[in-house]
């Protein structure tokens, strides 16, 4: 967390800080924030790959992987957002490199360029040995979230 | 299930028919065979989007769509394999039509070509007014299952 800037409210500042429950997919997915730098657009999530996410030759589907993947993509953009804006993911793409075992991943996420309205954003999804095992590519467009009912 | 050919057996037929659990994941997004057609290539699969699926804004997270669209095609695919055979996702693109509410959602997917080592297959996730949430497209290999401990 090398970012300390004033700006850290909204959603995902919410969540992170404690001052709002974490959204329920980060919750299945065991989403734990290892490091982020909003000036940079860069962040790491660990992840829990629990064996209810294994396909029938007990490896992680990639469809969950996916979630994974997009779940760092996301909150990489997000973190560099002013409050009351949030990204809405308009088009994802994942290779699958290697099989993913149950157990902890760590999704290594990037701002590869912020627009105004249409941002890029990758990510690599990383297990306990260093081997990248999925890899994605996401158009994210930024939109304004509706006033919180307070 | 229009086809009843004499070939429903490997771990697809054996979990289908009752003769082996369903795999976790299937569990997990409430996977339930609506049609399929192997000869044709074709399957409808009905998932439920749990509120554990759902993001910061309550509708069900991109990946977890991904998710329910990969345990489309990839069943539509191996519904046609020969028993020890299997399909690994090389690649995938989702394209993100519409939020999807929490409830239920149904895959359509289709073989598109199948190959002897590669095959294609794309699906899409419709809701319950049939609106298309979100389209996916796949390049699968077909992998030779070790043999199942007995």
């Amino acid at each position: 967390m090398s970012d300390k800037g004033p700006d850290r409210s909204g959603p995902f500042w919410d969540a992170i800080e404690g001052r709002a429950a974490m959204p329920p997919v980060a919750q299945l997915l065991g989403w734990q924030l290892e490091e982020i730098d909003p000036g940079r657009g860069t962040i790491v999530v660990r992840y829990e790959g629990r064996p209810e996410f294994a396909n029938p030759l007990g490896d992680i589907q990639g469809g969950l992987l996916a979630a994974m993947l997009d779940d760092t993509m996301g909150p990489a953009l997000v973190a560099t957002l002013p409050p009351g804006q949030f990204a809405a993911t308009l088009e994802m793409k994942v290779s699958y490199l290697a099989p993913a075992q149950v157990g902890p991943l760590w999704g290594h996420g990037r701002v590869v360029k912020r627009g105004g309205t249409i941002s890029f954003v990758e990510a690599d999804l990383v297990d306990g040995d260093g081997v990248i095992v999925a890899r994605a590519t996401a158009t994210v467009r930024v939109i304004s979230l509706p006033a919180s009912p307070s």
